[in-house]
């Protein structure tokens, strides 16, 4: 992965900022063939659209996605596909005092320190909604598994909101499309919509964890040692906004336990090996085994909030901060289709580069 | 990262199996001019070194480093650097177990699955023993950077063992390097070292919490938003055998704070500017900070171990296996040194590439 | 170099066909602080430009550019930079001869065997419409090289159509601009305008052999052993459309001579080394002299003629193919700006890796 | 290609200096289960080996390769493998003419103009001493071909020394193993020896013309459009040592044709299309077409020569250079294994890049 790319050979390149004309994905090494349309790629876009509900921020915007190459009459033709999304609600209000100040928590400070200069107008590029490109990518990727991998689903979910976590007993998969918090536990979704809306009245807001899983992956992908499969969702994860932790299965819960605890025995089924258990979370060696695929990152509050904070100047003024604009109170509410595009994004990448290095000369038990 | 190499510019490629005739890792770009030898990556080497106390494997590894190529009269030239470590106690014992059964929790059967065969001797390529490269390309990554920014420190210790945190009231990092846990907290080390013994001497095995900080680092590191400077130290982690698990600065904990609490606000020092806290972990929008960098990761059980469990053959027959060999009862304390290497080879990749797309243009506050 | 993407630091990454509503280049890893509009780099688009004169085809396409991303108040912000073409003059013809049949020489066959389909408008992605992205990067490039290294100027120009050479005695940078084959000869460019103007009532078509040079390179750029500049100018030219051939300095000329005269000798001059000739193309071991860089490259001629040539169906029947369109007599021509472009993207591109890597570590003589 | 990399799949790494204690090449992404050994890479580096005739310099290497990872039991195992040479005849003479002079002609100015220092013994890193560790490499990657693509053959030749010509109409495929020059002329043989050997009497050193060929290539190979096997094979050509000019099919001649002459024309055979003829040299848009593939490119004089050339010192002291050491003539002659070795290793990459991006979705015509 480096600067604006991610990937091996489904690489995806984003563009665009937060109150520019348009952003977008570029992406190269698309098999060709595929079935594609806009709509296709829009239900996922729509999943992540602003402005929906009380919860998301009121920037609205339709994030219409355009394909403009690397498809002809339906299908794509193996080479680089452009999809943009262009921007339609940018206030042309005074954005002076973010422009002179540095919120903190964000990262309107190290932009200006890297840089030397930055695009104050609404976060620029290191606005969230960048995602939006993400997102439009990972439809192509959702597509493109259809294509050569029938079965294997992506889903995401959140499963904790600051301190409230989810019922693992009540989780329910039905029930993820019917609340937004994308959550399977209804008892939580209700508790958090009261916490959440007391939060946004008063001027904070707060963090969250999503879980991610990918059922149907065969067993054998993933690239030892610096393309593991758990590497590069790590890596996916943690470049999402916000996101300031990853784990994979059992995760830091892994480090308490002990070997024999850990072991997920093994047995032999009909259609090939059978685990007692998925401490692992679906990979072993930064392989997959064939078991769901489990990862969960924490995303940390926005720090756009309407409670004062002190700050600097650009000139180096002590000062304070509030910020008004159109903010998330929980930006991981969004974040939970952008955890799902990364990880299709990144299954594809390693449907490729199996197919690629290895063919199929992998080995098959019994 | 692809495949057997990391980094972008200061690229990091490992080969070598457990019981080959050697393993190593081939550097490249290197800058010209630090000043090495091979005492100072062995130093480190040392660190990480098998045998040293009854809580670490038994295999007897002198683990002596040569620089084969990229180094003149003392200094390096640019050119891409060779260090190898030659195997010299891969015991030539009967492997027929671990031949044909595959370990719970292990490469082994995702390995098999993936590329139709497998060095069983040791656990081959996907033995912890590649993380030995690792450490001796950290120690040039640490003398690359002592040339170019003195003062950049990196440091890992061991704040967990099984469900054992440490006592941060006790952190002394004087300590670190007084036990064999590289922990700051003497009194843990005291308590991991009677729990450690006990699970060894029951054949069973325990995870850990490592910590690695780095301290120095000037703001504005890291390239958002596919490179950003906690993705790459993500994705650095993950990739080292066993971790299921990073997090930076608060990491899973900041899922629960809100915005208020998270906000790490701003003050002008004489220096520039000075946080009242460090939620972040040194990295905002994916750009340092300047504060140190924090980050944690957590490493499983060692699936070897002497206690049976149910697993199967390659000839997909149900058994039991017991992993007899030489093995860690705790593999987090040999990956203190190899967290560090990460840590220090990501820092420089990122030096280098700043200095590449961005020079001296960066802002100055104040 | 992969796929749709060119550059190490300075990457390059262009999407569009010829027939799609529109085609442009994801640019990343620019330095920041750049000063850039839309008309700098129009300029250079404007020399590309199809329909200029009867020599080129007569598609009237305004190729118009729009900076999407990546600037802000006039200045690059260090993120990705989208540069984006619409399409204009798509002719909604039917191209339902060449949608069954292949143009021998062409891509349309290639296309076919690889992906499975093509998009058969135009050429679809191997149309030498791609080149405009190119040329719009380029343009990027060439005020990232003010920015950085003011000085250096890159130029190209055509020195051969079909058998007929320039006269290298009446070379006169001065008439490069004056006539519609960019060639420093004026004499050439009457016959050559003749012999074009022949060939293309013939329903004919010719190559070329395009010279750029870059002045004001400093010593010390190019990164051996794979990342030469000569080993990257190579391919950058190697990857235009219909280009068969690449060499620097003497090129294949160097071949034929002996140690004795191939040797540039060296003299102290007031400002450093002063070589005695060029045989070198200002580039040895792969890393800049700080002479002239010199390239040149052969352009085959159009593949879509108007006189008949046999060919095949997609159902494997043989028959005859005409191409009527809208064609270049001498691609060469519009492959100048292109040539121009892809060099200055290559000196930026290792600008920045030698600045990433070496710093001010270079050595000084005397 | 970066910095001390080559490939996008298969990739290969090297390292190691003339006169340091061994080099090598680190080749990741290799196949699995391929059948290997040091024999079958020997075979590849005794034709290139030094000291074989009075026309090569008379160092006396043994160039035994030793696989030191990623093969067990006989086969690849899919992870990163490790070629090592070790060099034994590094003379331990006086280079202290050379270790303040630079050669005209020569890497040493540059390197150290870019580096600051230059490991001077026997050119370094930039002797074309590395060019052992791609033979190596390209001796795994035929063996790959030989398992994933039965009937592949690559093959190069001298056609050209100095001014002197093959006579096209003598070729002899049979002839080439039977001459030191490996050229299917065996008149140019006789008088190529006899001219070779006065220059070296004289002094002098003279370049030569290589063409390589690859045979038995499926159509579809290649990645437009930066990706293109023809872009591939001319930066794999350029990298070489001393290689200044590189071209595909008729090359340079291609500009001097017309279009109705270029067409290579396209009938219907029993198994797929058949052409007319191969002006193209097998590639048309960057796509392998199933022909010949047919790739020449030029290798200067050495510039070593034992004939006072003038030259500067570091200290910038005008002065002459005479290059004593152990040099060939004609370097030409022992490009030819080295360029079919970077010839293999760009199709297998191709040919692995492809079937990790498209598979078997290729068209098949009739």
């Amino acid at each position: 992965m480096s600067l604006n790319t991610f990937g091996h050979l489904f690489r995806v390149t984003t563009w665009g900022e937060s109150h520019g004309p348009a952003l977008g994905a570029t992406v190269d090494g698309v098999p060709p063939g595929v079935a594609i349309d806009e709509a296709q790629i829009q239900q996922w876009l729509d999943k992540r659209k602003p402005g929906q509900n009380k919860f998301t921020t009121q920037r609205r915007e339709p994030d219409a996605v355009k394909i403009l190459s690397g498809v002809f009459e339906g299908r794509t033709t193996g080479t680089s596909v452009q999809l943009m999304i262009e921007n339609t609600d940018q206030r042309s209000k005074d954005y002076g005092d973010i422009a002179q100040k540095f919120r903190p928590g964000h990262a309107d400070i190290t932009y200006f320190q890297k840089y030397g200069l930055r695009d104050y107008r609404g976060g620029g590029r290191s606005s969230a909604r960048e995602t939006a490109a993400r997102v439009a990518a990972g439809g192509l990727a959702r597509a493109a598994l259809a294509h050569l991998a029938p079965g294997i689903e992506v889903q995401g979910y959140m499963v904790q909101m600051g301190p409230k976590a989810i019922d693992r007993s009540r989780f329910d998969r039905a029930q993820i499309d019917q609340n937004p918090f994308w959550t399977p536990d209804a008892v939580a979704a209700e508790d958090w919509a009261a916490y959440l809306d007391q939060l946004r009245k008063d001027g904070n807001s707060v963090g969250a964890v999503i879980e991610v899983v990918a059922r149907g992956v065969p067993a054998g992908l993933g690239a030892p040692v610096y393309g593991k499969l758990d590497t590069d969702i790590a890596a996916a994860m943690m470049s999402i906004n916000a996101v300031k932790a990853v784990e994979i299965g059992d995760g830091f819960a892994s480090a308490t336990l002990t070997g024999v605890e850990n072991a997920d025995e093994i047995a032999m089924g009909p259609d090939g090996p059978v685990y007692s258990s998925n401490h692992a979370g679906g990979i072993l060696g930064g392989i997959s085994t064939g078991q769901e695929i489990v990862c969960r990152f924490a995303v940390k509050p926005t720090s756009s909030i309407l409670t004062p904070r002190k700050t600097i100047t650009v000139a180096g003024e002590e000062t304070e901060i509030v910020t008004k604009g159109r903010h998330d109170p929980c930006v991981g509410i969004r974040a939970v289709p952008v955890g799902e595009a990364m990880m299709a994004c990144v299954i594809l990448d390693h449907l490729l580069l199996h197919r690629g290095q290895v063919g199929d000369a992998g080995g098959v038990i019994g």
